[in-house]
């Protein structure tokens, strides 16, 4: 690709250029940063004003049943289920990332060992083993990158969130059945980004997020995958009612809904929780291994026109997601100054900038057209200006 | 009060009158369900409409900043604070009440003992704690009604869900100091409704409801309170990145916040925090202890008029909060046919209908007219019918 009629061309004949439409994007903003938050749907929209205006105000209590908010867990699962490669009744949505992670690591510590993660996994996701740890005594092992564990629960994520490294879920989980060790999957990076296929792979637990890809709306609520057999078998720590075979008997002892079901917990936050269920209707006609090779000719393309002006990507070898990274010693300023010429991204510390292609709402134009914005942000040095040196709160 | 025009004279010299108009409730309902579920206020719908078709769609990202989103946490906590009598970093809002509770109780287990609850509270507080126990090994003990805890962590509703009945807060406390029992009080039922003073009382700890009396919407995130020495010494078990110092650092260590932010776990569902967060803005110049008062006559003269049908409440003889229990043996019938008639109240299960009388939203009339159509219903026994008769998943 040597220049923007090059890549129009690409637009062009895009199988997957139909699914922008459903989007409703800023004028003059090139979105690099659905991996971090996805877009709303124009459907996820018109849902949203239909469940405060309509279910809340007019229904009320009444619409626990009559809008089916009650279902809303199962159905938004059964939804996410299709993209993983699981049976519909195998996914559930409930929470936050961190707090099923919590439920489905504290699950699986009866069958004994430690707990594991690599030292350079998500920081949060480490975060949350090590508490785990601390609560129940369990042991906690950091791994360098790459050591496979022996024995116990090991927490992996599929695309790392920095190099976009995709582990080899099938190699790993062949290795993890000879060694006893449990896998649980942080699919965050990857659902709804390229076809994942737990069942094929023989993986029996996951958890992911509902915000990046699958473009569920701002802290969208987390879903959890456990395979069938598994589900019945386990017992999940956060008991709420919500995972309860029938919550409204109200009866004092708890038992658990049948599969993965249990790992729901209290009260779904509603709101939240339509715009992810709108948001997943999108994926209903998308090929998702068409979007896994657009997102790497969007990322090529992308990397390609930064080589041009002396950035390197820090990618390893193998396969990978749907982002990429760039070192860059000002990546913070450098960050700042393309938001401000209308090209998002976002930074992750020490000094990492992110792109992500999320390949159903961009085009291959705008790939192009954000290239030539960060070569005029690096060779204005505009990033050098103070307001784009001042840190938010989130970076 | 012995008419229509005795109930309207009262409603003509209510303060609170004048918080109705914040609302806008459908023709023709009158909602004694306010207890279960808030109806939302007019300011709640806006926000909710800014944040998602201007907020996510234009601001993307960028809102995590620009919009305070990463704020609204601590923001919406310190609303809370002020009507339970905290100080404002005390309160932080996160998780369903269900992980709250988990996870408070979870942080208290270090200082050791059992883990207690009465066989009557309500059944997810239950749940949770004994999934607690199992996870962590730290005995669980259920105690009759009434029985004072020896030590331990020990989960009391303020307001019981059915019952009503008013704990008091200021002399549970005092034993417990004596007994070295570290109670975590479930305020679901107070917040919102009469002037809670955690401070005052010597409570420490806390969890509640953000949908029922602060009207934050369907599933809205739940409020935790920690006292703020207290809240420096303890390790919060489900340790995510937004209870982290510096989550923007990603760092391999987890570092808590300072105080009562480290109860924050993962990234909160943003639109259903909005609507809380808009929600509580009503209760900027509402004075409580007015509030308070108007639940008691507005549930005073429904249980006059609920005598003069031969319905008797299942109160006990102290103060109580804002709802009324029935008992019939039809009562699911019954309320679904009082529901057809407008009238919306709960069942709670084996045979109470629930009346709630949410004072900022209700007028003395309503209450008149919902007694008047609870008789048509009892007088024709129309809940006989086939319609009334099939329950749904929620009842």
């Amino acid at each position: 690709m040597t220049s923007l009629a090059d890549v129009e061309a690409l637009d062009r004949a895009d199988p997957l250029a139909r699914f922008r439409a459903a989007f409703d994007l800023p004028v003059g903003v090139i979105y690099l940063d659905g991996n971090s938050l996805g877009p709303p749907t124009r459907a996820a929209l018109a849902r949203i004003a239909a469940c405060a205006d309509g279910e809340w105000k007019d229904g009320l209590i009444r619409s626990w049943n009559d809008a089916g908010w009650i279902e809303l867990p199962r159905r938004a699962g059964a939804k996410i289920a299709r993209l993983i490669g699981a049976r519909p009744d195998e996914v559930i949505v409930a929470d936050s990332v961190s707090v099923n992670l919590f439920k489905l690591a504290g699950a699986l510590l009866g069958a004994g060992g430690a707990i594991c993660v690599e030292a350079d996994e998500f920081p949060t996701d480490q975060y949350v083993l090590e508490g785990l740890s601390r609560l129940t005594g369990a042991p906690f092992q950091r791994l360098a990158p790459g050591e496979a564990p022996a024995g116990g629960v090991f927490v992996k994520s599929l695309v790392h969130y920095k190099t976009a490294a995709v582990a080899d879920m099938l190699a790993m989980e062949a290795r993890a059945r000879k060694s006893g060790t449990r896998i649980i999957w942080d699919l965050s990076h990857a659902a709804g980004l390229f076809p994942v296929d737990v069942a094929g792979a023989g993986a029996r637990f996951a958890v992911g997020c509902g915000y990046k890809y699958l473009n569920g709306g701002p802290g969208a609520p987390s879903f959890v995958y456990v395979e069938g057999r598994e589900a019945e078998r386990l017992s999940q720590p956060i008991a709420g009612w919500m995972g309860a075979a029938r919550p409204f008997d109200f009866c004092t002892d708890y038992h658990p809904a049948a599969g993965s079901a249990r790992f729901a917990a209290g009260t779904p936050p509603i709101l939240s929780l339509v715009a992810l269920d709108a948001a997943l209707d999108l994926f209903e006609g998308a090929d998702l291994s068409l979007a896994q090779a657009k997102a790497r000719l969007l990322s090529d393309i992308f990397i390609d026109r930064a080589a041009a002006l002396g950035l390197a990507p820090t990618l390893g070898p193998g396969p990978r997601g749907g982002h990429v990274c760039f070192a860059h010693k000002e990546g913070y300023a450098v960050m700042q100054a393309l938001i401000a010429r209308g090209v998002i991204g976002d930074f992750r510390a020490p000094d990492l900038m992110r792109f992500g292609f999320s390949p159903l709402f961009l085009s291959y134009a705008d790939v192009w057209r954000a290239a030539d914005r960060l070569a005029d942000v690096l060779r204005t040095e505009e990033w050098r200006r103070p307001e784009f040196n001042r840190r938010g709160a989130v970076t």
